[in-house]
């Protein structure tokens, strides 16, 4: 590492600096950033609006005494580059290289791994009271959070308890960009923009200066003034109200300003906001110039042009069609996204039908519950959102929207395994959880068309909540069924030879799982493969074709506990049939990160693990010591 | 029913009353409360607080063409008694009987069953939205709310999704006792306490008068006079600055300032906060003078006297109990409640160590990474939560505790069938989505010995999460072991005779395996008895032991589907062992409200059906047409 950044191996480093070196740094932080993200793909917009924010906090607190944690982790690509992980930016979310999020493992300036947002204050609420309990007084938590994060009810009930104790020293700096995934919606993001007074960056600073004389306003000024005009009758609380100190609104890219507010807060000890207003993508003009998020996390992408790397057709491509032509022919149907517009392929919907589409804010509980409340009232909502986000809304699918019985399609995109983004982006659990919840139907497409043709029948289901999930990434091929069984497609028959095993391919599985069949047919094992497309409840055809088999494989891309594969086992012995089962999905425990095929192969799961597990099953049965059984 | 609740046999007969008769029937409404739940039990604090608000609810709105959602449901008593169903306090909570929630099966007039708090207004919100599509604009959308449930972050991202649109019809009416289960605590109670000034009722009633002249305090008055004070810089959001209209405060005992309000608040055609002041246990003294809870919701008691029946040693006792101990011996011990200090025992706890015990609202989400973050401080909490309410923070015990690492025990109260309290309260989830948590280890004691005993075990560990769940209600007697088997304790053995079923009794289902164990052995069937102790991870021992018998039944109070049944076949099927598997626990649905013995019964996991079942399946294993198989 050449340059100022090559004299950086941690924050005492970015403190010994002098302050005319700074915009130097920055500029080669954004150069590595730029270049980094170009090559790999990552979170480049959120890390370039904090840029000179990260600088400042490095520079007056003293990090990891100071924990610092970051809502969400994918804004804390410069803490890294301070931190000492310039040099990582070689390999970014590749493998055995740096993680897109902080990693406790990479570094003791991390502290929270967890990709899911809002959760940075709760973090900050118990460290420092954990602090103040072991005496520990000098110690401040530092969280910083996006204004999208802030639309999450966590960091509600987080304000909530940080205010109720005066003396817990908490800076919570309010990393503003107005745009967190796209323009922030909602009335708190309302009243920020009244902070701001207008979207565009350049203007609120203007307002700030013509209004105030200078940035920073700092909090004593400005309480002060306020306190004279409170009306105690008022219903304010937000912030101040809550307790909260405030210190702001500041500009974010001026590190010096950062550090005067940082500092000052850090003196108060006892909870402070600190309200930075950042711009997304700032200083990459294809980032600044982009519309739809500022390249929030754009793939590979040329560096001169911005332009990225086309993509090929993915499942989301697919859901995102599929629902358009739905919604022309029921004007029923209704969709909400959690703040992913344009990730979850909603953007399609929301231009045909504008007065159909609800963004909710980074909120699935209320994404949930309100759409119970939407078919209540007679519609049917399509909830889109990634896999592992609905672990947050649990809760409200069970008791809100299964416990009534209503029609509510939830689309979940990126499921099983995904790769780049570590251990918390996996959506690996919902196959599980769901499970358990009563009257839920489950769809698994195993290919666009039956994507396609999965989404119409959820909808169709009008008795009851339905669940399509689909993992990331291309689109696979369609693979035609030879014959049905029930509701299941039948994908490989062996008419001529007795069947030895029935591997039941999970949605996307069925390909392993035909890959498997070749594989052991040539081994003299014939196998047949089937698709069950609904994986709750399973057809009772299940049944029949376990009997007329000596061993059932379930082959998933979800975790293998809890799974379908536990569910198909359970049917079989319900029936008290048992036939022999094994059942293959991703190992119960945090994935690295790394390429989906590049897991995929790890955990046994290509169709040359499965028929070599598989054979390895059928040589132990039929081995002398213990008879093969029917 | 005499008096003029005879002649109320819905909101229209409430709308017909006479002004002056109102008082009256706010009294008889009283009397009918206390009457029933001194019988039965139930919430009647909650409720004896929003007679008057209830009453002008119906005489303003239309239900159902207005529906009216209760957060939470249980402070719909007075709602059900004017909806036609005074009669059903006569067996009120029993089985056939009335709910203790609203119920869609009971009136037209219930919407959402769930006994989950802070979801009203995202129902609310989707309610309207649905109304507002399909061209119904002259329906309006009443949720009521406390000021407990307002904690809960879910309400807070359905105000800023509410506030987002400014003719939604939705009437938010804040019951503000300023005790949701015990005084509300944390910056958003100081605020609401600061518009009261003082908790005591009667002073804030006082205060509002004098400043203002009169009760109610419209809002386009009150709101005039914010706006010239307003600085567009301040952090002021909360209602107002949300983009909510707001009316208050109001007193909630005062039926025509109610009315009043309430009808304004009905013309304005956008969303509106109503404000109301009310009691807890208002009108009946021993309820307000009761200083723990004002009988949030006691058992059946004296209705002299308010003097409740003794309820015997229970499981909440003993865990209560043995936490204190163990706080004495480790000063790292600190334990969290999401506002439930007493019900869940840490009052004990609260009294000998005041400043390492947080109750943090009803938050549970906040609840579970705040705890994370107290670990990640060096301390070890202790989250005590029911069971059924762990399910509104599975992501953050999954993504923040689990994912870290973090020794962080979660005991989980009123875990299985509960029953009284009906479908939401069960806490028949946890068994099930707990299982995917990678490194949980999860304890489920037989008796209160072994709840003291597995606690102290699961606070010893520190490498991770663990949970500890034991049912509602009387704790039971001690079984002692006979044996151990690796971890698990062996309750029966049959050294004599060749034993043919194992079975796993999980907690205090294993008291049930041993009543089995009898009739099964006079059958001729030798039975042996193991309990788990821990069931994540189960006990290797367990393969070894399955492998001895010719049929292993595993028996849970936790729905059948995904629990340690499903994990014992799977760690069967894992080492390759074959022995048929059965598995017992409660159906995978939402069961009707009755006493968690008569529901057991039902479900067939008293001692007597497992018996009856597990003969069934020996028989039909040994019957000529499938020979039994070892």
């Amino acid at each position: 590492m050449s340059g100022l950044l090559g004299s950086v191996k941690g924050p005492h480093d970015v403190k010994r600096l002098a302050v005319e070196e700074l915009p130097r740094l920055a500029g080669e932080i954004r150069d590595l950033l730029v270049d980094s993200c170009a090559r790999f793909g990552g979170h480049l917009g959120p890390n370039l609006g904090v840029v000179e924010l990260t600088i400042a906090l490095h520079r007056v607190f003293d990090s990891p005494r100071d924990p610092v944690i970051w809502d969400t982790g994918h804004q804390a690509y410069v803490h890294k580059v301070l931190t000492g992980r310039a040099a990582g930016f070689e390999a970014l979310k590749q493998e055995g290289g740096l993680s897109g999020y902080p990693s406790q493992a990479e570094s003791e300036h991390d502290f929270v791994e967890n990709s899911h947002a809002s959760t940075a204050l709760s973090y900050a609420d118990g460290l420092a009271k954990a602090f103040k309990l072991r005496g520990e007084h000098d110690r401040t938590v530092v969280a910083v959070i996006g204004d999208g994060a802030l639309t999450g009810g966590m960091a509600w009930e987080a304000l909530n308890n940080i205010a109720a104790i005066k003396d817990l020293p908490v800076v919570i700096v309010v990393n503003d960009n107005g745009r967190s995934y796209s323009p922030t919606i909602g009335g708190l993001a309302s009243h920020l923009s009244s902070l701001r007074m207008n979207r565009r960056y350049e203007d609120v600073l203007e307002y700030v200066k013509e209004k105030l004389g200078n940035v920073p306003v700092l909090y004593d000024a400005l309480h002060g003034f306020k306190k004279g005009v409170k009306d105690v009758l008022a219903p304010q609380v937000m912030f101040e109200d809550l307790g909260l100190k405030y210190v702001g609104p500041i500009d974010g890219h001026d590190e010096q300003a950062m550090e005067a507010a940082l500092r000052k807060a850090r003196a108060f000890r006892g909870p402070v906001i600190v309200h930075a207003l950042t711009q997304k993508g700032r200083g990459y003009t294809p980032a600044e110039n982009h519309d739809e998020d500022q390249f929030h996390s754009p793939g590979a992408f040329d560096r001169a042009t911005g332009e990225e790397r086309p993509k090929g057709r993915i499942w989301t491509n697919v859901f995102s069609e599929e629902l358009v032509r739905l919604g022309k022919e029921r004007d029923d149907l209704v969709a909400i996204t959690a703040a992913m517009l344009h990730p979850t392929g909603l953007n399609a919907f929301a231009d045909a039908f504008p007065d159909r589409i609800y963004d909710v804010g980074i909120a699935e509980q209320h994404a949930l519950t309100s759409a119970a409340g939407l078919a209540l009232g007679g519609l049917h909502p399509v909830v889109a959102v990634y896999a592992t986000f609905l672990n947050r809304a649990f809760d409200q699918l069970l008791m809100d929207v299964a416990l009534h019985r209503l029609p509510v399609t939830v689309v979940l995109d990126r499921a099983g395994v995904t790769g780049d983004d570590g251990a918390s982006h996996n959506g690996m659990w919902d196959l599980s959880i769901l499970q358990v919840v009563p009257g839920l139907r489950i769809a698994v497409p195993r290919d666009g068309d039956r994507l396609a043709e999965l989404l119409r029948e959820a909808v169709d289901v009008s008795d009851g909540p339905t669940v399509v999930r689909f993992p990331k990434g291309p689109v696979a091929e369609p693979l035609e069924a030879v014959g049905k069984l029930g509701e299941m497609d039948v994908l490989r028959a062996e008419p001529d030879a007795e069947p030895h095993v029935l591997l039941v391919g999970v949605g996307p599985m069925a390909h392993a799982c035909m890959d498997a069949a070749v594989l052991l047919q040539a081994q003299g094992i014939p196998a047949t493969v089937v698709d069950p497309r609904w994986v709750k409840p399973l057809d009772e055809a299940l049944v029949l074709a376990a009997r007329a088999h000596k061993l059932v494989a379930v082959v998933e891309d979800n975790g293998r506990v809890g799974g379908v594969g536990d569910a198909v086992a359970r049917l079989l012995r319900d029936a008290d049939v048992d036939v022999p089962v094994r059942t293959f999905g991703v190992p119960q425990e945090f994935l690295d990160h790394a390429k989906r095929a590049a897991i995929l192969g790890r955990v046994g799961l290509t169709g040359q693990d499965l028929a070599r597990q598989i054979t390895e099953v059928v040589a132990k049965r039929t081995s002398p010591a213990e008879p093969l059984r029917r």
